[in-house]
């Protein structure tokens, strides 16, 4: 007999699930289209058809809980809260709908918080007490992990490091203030930097030849790998605002290590080796030297389903 | 039969201790000369004697460990590592040579965290699991507590809050680098700031009869409540920017409260209207409201022995 538990990644567009046992192997995976669900109530019914139909007819595969990760979700209340990318409007208490149809453990966090589970349970952070992980997407988001617990904090909405301000008066930023750290390190605030730049510079680059609204961070990679000066710049403003948010973060938790997660962060040594450089060079130095600055262990691909499931099982441990 | 830790603060110039029970009554205290013990063996030999003359000839009185709070202390190793303000040069194992003493459990950490502990076991944290103190003296003390425990971190250094960099490039720091939280909202740092005020305005103020050498927080405080309009300008910016390191720790951990400690603290509404009003304006509208910042519940005459006796307690309790 094998047991498994569900994770579950729920995003704006598509839902994706999968069966996963202790050793993060993931047995059987799928998805569903979350935006053709509107009613909470329909969501939940089909995904929890959905995630038994993963069950092999075997009958050796026991299903003991589910993890979620979803966007403003509260670990504490089970709810998710005002999400802006959902169709499902105020507070939605769905870890306590899916327990209702399953009978089975749910719990649900943010998508940052199941990588940094992800990463303790099945990645890089196996050993570690004290770490950080950073989503580089869209926006910044941030898992932190302190003597071995996933930080929620008094509300349940702690380690929203995207939302430090490091540029007082700078970038708007979604939140409704201006200069958080997110507007700066993440894969729309590199467009930003590489179309400010653009602005400022009259050098040649291949950059002048794409439409704002379709400038990536993928794009501007290909520059830089190309040894286009602007985009080179670009990331290594980047980098070092990155740098700056996170020697904020090591005088706050002393972690063992930031790791990098997320779409800017595959794009590898164009961003590891300058960010390495500004955290050594700026960091206080009695910490300096005691914090590793690593890609995430875990495939891209897998760590939404892993983290969610890590956090199944990191629950179910108690 | 009573039950006594003693609590230890070891300062640059005095050293005081007392004996504490476990509701925080302070038994007995008494305080010897740090400065007059250049040879750390000598310290620990009068310490040790010190403490143990202060158990009442009654039989009654059990010592149980001692708690010691002490500039750059490490509460990993029991040591006390590169103290500027001390005698004792390099690395001090201050806990092992006073546990060889006395044959007692003996547990060490910076007067911040100790403070922290205070405030957690006797003071007015005594429910929360999750909250932050800041000490504002000469410099940014700060201690995190996060799911009731101390954050020390992977290096025991952790809570650093002092030395965020809030302003790149800003005033020089006494860690090397530039524009750290503790060079604008600490004692010395509302002095730098009426220093700057008096430079910018041509404004009459009580502050230009005073040698910048002897133009103290308290000083500036006197003058804001005789409505010297630089020391009130002084005082709100000093608000502004404590305000400002306050709401970038509190999307790290969302804390219950945020304590504040301290000479600077003793200014009262002076400092804490406007840092209520600039924490509410400025921080992450997910966090608006939740977070209430106070004044410590311990006074101030009792906080070091109260704190560093708390940490044996704490110790103890396990």
């Amino acid at each position: 007999m094998t047991e498994v538990v569900a994770g579950v990644d729920i995003g704006g567009t598509n839902t994706v699930f999968g069966l996963v046992d202790r050793n993060g192997e993931i047995i059987a995976e799928s998805k569903l289209s979350t935006a053709s669900y509107p009613e909470i109530d329909d969501f939940v019914d089909v995904l929890g058809e959905s995630v038994k139909r993963l069950i092999p007819g075997k009958k050796d595969f026991v299903l003991k809980g589910i993890g979620i990760g979803a966007p403003n979700a509260n670990y504490y209340k089970g709810t998710i809260e005002l999400a802006p990318n959902l169709a499902w409007k105020g507070i939605v208490p769905l870890a306590g709908k899916i327990k209702d149809k399953t009978d089975l453990p749910v719990v649900i966090t943010n998508d940052a918080n199941a990588a940094a589970m992800g990463e303790m349970i099945f990645g890089a952070a196996k050993n570690m007490k004290n770490f950080i992980i950073l989503t580089l997407g869209t926006g910044l988001g941030s898992g932190i992990v302190i003597n071995g617990e996933l930080v929620y904090g008094h509300t349940g909405f702690a380690g929203e490091l995207g939302h430090t301000i490091i540029v007082p008066g700078g970038r708007d930023c979604g939140c409704g203030r201006q200069g958080c750290l997110e507007t700066y390190a993440s894969a729309s605030g590199l467009v930003r930097t590489a179309l400010y730049m653009l602005s400022e510079s009259k050098e040649e680059s291949s950059l002048r030849e794409m439409a704002p609204s379709e400038l990536t961070a993928k794009k501007i990679a290909e520059a830089a790998a190309d040894n286009d000066h602007i985009a080179l710049e670009a990331f290594d403003y980047t980098a070092e605002m990155l740098a700056f948010g996170i020697i904020n973060a090591i005088v706050f938790s002393s972690p063992e290590a930031v790791f990098l997660f997320g779409g800017l962060a595959q794009a590898g040594d164009l961003l590891f080796t300058p960010v390495r450089t500004y955290v050594y060079r700026n960091i206080q130095p009695i910490f300096r030297g005691t914090v590793k600055v690593l890609p995430s262990g875990i495939p891209e691909s897998n760590a939404a389903v892993l983290g969610a499931a890590a956090l199944a099982w990191n629950e179910l441990s108690y």
